[in-house]
């Protein structure tokens, strides 16, 4: 992780240089192209403009962290179960279909250096692709049959909805606590992350002990996720993670690092952030002005920590799993929560 | 059906005045007061503002067709199953999904006489409060598990996504053939009222031909419905329907009565047709002479025949079920395609 920071912190080398986090996914290359395969067929339609929007979404895509996740629990229980790659295909949509509306959402122009489908079509095709994407992913479930896989991706993806809502609710919001920034990541991000591994684990026939512990891997992972990410978003290195950095802060979102110092901050530093966040525009001095507030009270080290320990928390679930290629590819997204391709 | 007309046609009279669309319900009335129970159950959220986005569109109803369609025809085939509720409730929540997003895309600030959630929170609560129901929706089936019928519900789902999208397509196309319209009402409307048929017969454990049966019943229905709601928005009563009329024209969306009238109009008519629709104002004297062109070559009657025609075949196809009072309701509901209340 590159924190670009103008005091440097011992602290911020200790996850760099990170190892790619597609280390070892050689175990799942095959799943993963069968998954692509679905995604493509899954995304054609007789409406140009449909075909058009799915697509756009799938190409702009990253690495496919859900489905890798559902494929990698699954192998590393020694299954080798081929509807797993079914469920990787249906999580990936259900994900591609939040960055859909999440960009509607948000207004979002840009999303991993492309033109989103919001910007580029405007918000009707954007929600409308979404909804395709998301009955897709149903259908797709529903005709592989798994009661419970349904019933585990229809309450995760409430559960996401409800998160997203909940961040709405708190732009803004400058007594935002950090008990209350866990649970709308938990619910944005981590819920879904969690929810792969459990039915990748499902998918495996594992006993219900098994599956909780993959769960709780994914959970912690999701969470280390999402604070990484919020954390570059402040003080990462722009041409690594691909756009402008401080979107959180335009969009008045309060996570972490702000979080933390804002607790320990005086008054009048807390005045200029209530000022500063929120703004359509912010400028560089504004943002720096900021970043100055979150380095003098240690914020992005002490998140990056929280990062770590949650990491660690997510490779311990793993501990009572048989030593498998796949579940070293676990080990190693926890490793390398660097990447900014979720 | 009151067709305002400057040249009163003898047909408007036909079905004028109409049964009210609710005649018969008395036999599902616990059964719909169940489904407000679970609607209202699944509309609470701990996060207060989902919970008034879910609450407002339930509570801007209407009479809840959907939920009525599924428990007619339920005990249209003699069957009590209790669970018909349940996928009633979940109808009702698909559809309140679809209408609170279909508001995003269309940008409007109204529906049935009340601000809709996207004029009064904005896109995002209305985007994911949507998404919340879908959820929702998708968990209640995924809890009460038939996986057919979810296969159903999603399939039809994204038909309903696909039909939008084309709609949109087609928006401004005064090359619109009377087929395309077919598809894209069949799509965005009758596939739905179709398959909440299908699934009240699904539930009665009827055969497959029977199920057909219902299916074929809900299809014409639907297409009826949609017929009459568009010929309505160019020349129904405004205080019957609760709105302004002309809401197709001004949003360029290409109907029936319309594209009736051009496929016979003169290249001038043709030419100020294409001035006039899609503009945001449209004027009232432009308004009415868009309804002269339309009432010069009997557009409107010649809709509100194929309106007709689709109910009477809507009900030849309930000819072989036995003599209940749910088929009567039915029945009823195909001669009453008047109400707005869908």
């Amino acid at each position: 992780m590159t924190l670009v920071s103008p005091r440097p912190s011992p602290l911020t080398s200790r996850l760099q240089p990170s190892p790619p986090v597609t280390h070892g996914w050689s175990v799942i290359a095959r799943d993963l192209t069968e998954v692509e395969v679905l995604l493509h067929a899954e995304a054609a339609s007789e409406v140009p403009l449909a075909q058009a929007v799915c697509g756009a979404v799938h190409a702009a895509g990253g690495k496919r962290l859900r489905p890798a996740l559902v494929l990698l629990a699954c192998r590393a229980l020694e299954s080798s179960a081929p509807d797993a790659r079914v469920t990787g295909a249906a999580v990936e949509m259900i994900h591609a279909a939040t960055l859909l509306h999440d960009d509607v959402v948000d207004r979002s122009s840009s999303r991993r250096g492309r033109v989103t489908a919001f910007a580029r079509w405007g918000s009707a095709p954007a929600v409308l692709g979404g909804d395709l994407l998301f009955s897709r992913a149903f259908g797709l479930l529903a005709r592989h049959g798994q009661g419970e896989e349904l019933r585990v991706l229809s309450t995760c993806m409430l559960t996401m909805c409800r998160g997203e809502i909940m961040q709405n609710v708190h732009r803004g919001d400058l007594e935002m606590t950090e008990g209350a920034y866990y649970d709308v990541i938990r619910a944005k991000t981590a819920d879904f992350i969690s929810a792969c591994c459990r039915v990748g684990a499902m998918r495996a026939d594992a006993s219900s002990v098994t599956i909780e512990r993959l769960a709780e891997y994914g959970m912690n992972l999701g969470l280390a996720f999402q604070v990484t990410d919020d954390l570059l978003d402040l003080c990462g290195d722009e041409t690594e993670i691909g756009k402008p950095l401080g979107g959180d802060l335009r969009e008045g979102k309060m996570t972490l690092p702000v979080i933390l110092a804002l607790r320990a901050a005086r008054p009048a530093e807390r005045e200029r952030v209530k000022q500063i966040a929120g703004k359509p525009v912010i400028s560089r001095d504004e943002f720096e002005e900021v970043r100055t507030i979150l380095y003098a009270y240690d914020a992005p080290a002490r998140a990056c920590l929280v990062a770590e320990d949650l990491a660690c928390a997510a490779i311990r679930a793993l501990d009572p799993l048989p030593d498998t290629p796949a579940r070293d590819a676990l080990v190693a997204l926890a490793c390398g929560l660097s990447s900014r391709s979720k």
